[in-house]
């Protein structure tokens, strides 16, 4: 099973497209700890929640950059994190945004997926086919790749917004994620910017290849998920391979709503979500 | 002192522009024993033979990707490199091509700077200003950035030599690095294209900053170090802050020399590339 497939059969166990971004900062934890302790108690609580028949979640992303700042205790915290994870089911996407020349290429799809164990891993496009291909060919391992593509920060309009002949770079690295791509191969594409998001999904309905789509910027870096699905419902996109990601707004909901039970908090956001996504039949 | 400061004074102190990758492949060490030992007595044998007064070297660069594929012995044998080759008064370039959305570039050049301890790491333009802006912020602390310009690798056509209004992406980006930088913010352009590399480089000489450069490619991936001195020098740029690197022509020099020795044909390579390189004053 490619890992295409995958995302289908996931979302069709459990009716949910949300993914819930993992990205730990040890001062928002309630708890005191090394933060190999902390962030991995954290989440375990997290993920035992999220077990309840009332909430339907069934991917993870732990971004590489918020336990590596914490050095190794952080990185033995993402071991155990992934480990957790897969073992309550869940497809683990890690975000680490990899990229090199090929034979530094291969070595970094190694680390995603022999190494941290993921199911899916984000890489970078700047430096091209060569770069992106070590990866790709995990894709006949069932592995997943997401490249970016239209991010959903501000800073993407520097490259990504160029045009070239009449089109943004944006589009130019669709064109060659549709080109370069094995099933099992998407596309990160912000939430923050619904337009270009419907631009971008249409021309892959287009394509005829199936490009599942890793949609970040929903909650606090403001997108919102009705936007986004109507941007999907728009291009006529097959949602059921698609994942709307939330981080802190799911992990770190509690704080905004002055409660105790984190772990409660997070699975009220998590359904609150599902809920804004609607019913996806 | 700001890192372009530092790059003249180290090239200053031991007459030598070399950077020497350190990308481990634990099949080509020349003996057993886990990737952590291995890898460390590997690369602590190497610098323990530079040290001698004929042989010029005052910068490394180990690539993240090499070491995190052999998992937490790989990570553990990372630090120890980088604590070793500080020790032996290197300057550590830590070649990683991180970047993110501005929360995340922070914790990744907490990463870098915090946790590994390297006195420059590579990051990735594609997610443009606020993707790079916090690794920048670490140049005020001593510390350098080398942002992706023009990579040494064929696929580095497929986005970067993309024509954005008469100019190819990569001087789009270059007019970034200038707008972006502060002293200590460099560029990573590869030895494998001259002509781009000259074009490039009197850009920068041109709009007044001193921008240092890191130039991959040399040996194993086909660059000349001479072509690359001639394109420096046709554009005038301050020798003393750029940097030439090579990675196994100079680690793995003993397996084409068919020799056991693998420090001393270490020396020798490094030696050679010195000589091409010519005298900088």
């Amino acid at each position: 099973m490619n890992y295409t497939q995958l995302l289908r059969e996931k979302t069709q166990e459990r009716m949910s497209i949300v993914c819930m971004g993992m990205d730990p900062v040890v001062e928002k934890i309630p708890f005191k700890g090394d933060a190999e302790k902390a962030i991995s108690i954290f989440y375990a609580m997290i993920l035992e929640a999220v077990k309840g028949e009332d909430v339907a979640l069934n991917t993870v992303k732990p971004n590489y950059a918020f336990y590596a700042q914490y050095g190794f205790p952080g990185l033995r915290a993402l071991k155990k994190v992934i480990e957790l994870s897969k073992k309550h089911d869940m497809l683990v996407i890690l975000d680490a945004k990899r990229g090199d020349i090929g034979s530094t290429s291969a070595a970094y799809a190694k680390e995603a997926f022999d190494f941290w164990g993921a199911d899916a891993v984000t890489v970078a496009p700047y430096m091209g086919s060569d770069s992106v291909g070590p990866f790709i060919e995990w894709c006949d391992k069932g592995k997943g790749v997401y490249i970016l593509n239209r991010t959903s920060n501000k800073g993407a309009l520097d490259v990504q917004n160029e045009m070239v002949a009449g089109k943004p770079v944006y589009m130019k690295v669709a064109e060659r994620i549709v080109a370069w791509g094995k099933p099992g191969t998407g596309a990160v594409v912000g939430a923050t910017y619904p337009k270009e998001l419907e631009e971008i999904s249409s021309f892959y309905v287009k394509s005829g290849k199936k490009i599942p789509l890793l949609i970040p910027g929903v909650g606090a870096q403001g997108g919102s998920a009705g936007d986004v699905m109507k941007a999907l419902k728009a291009s006529g996109n097959d949602l059921t391979i698609q994942r709307i990601n939330s981080s802190s707004g799911i992990s770190f909901a509690y704080l905004e709503e002055k409660r105790e039970d984190y772990a409660g908090a997070a699975v009220k956001a998590i359904q609150k979500l599902n809920k804004e996504i609607g019913y996806l039949g």
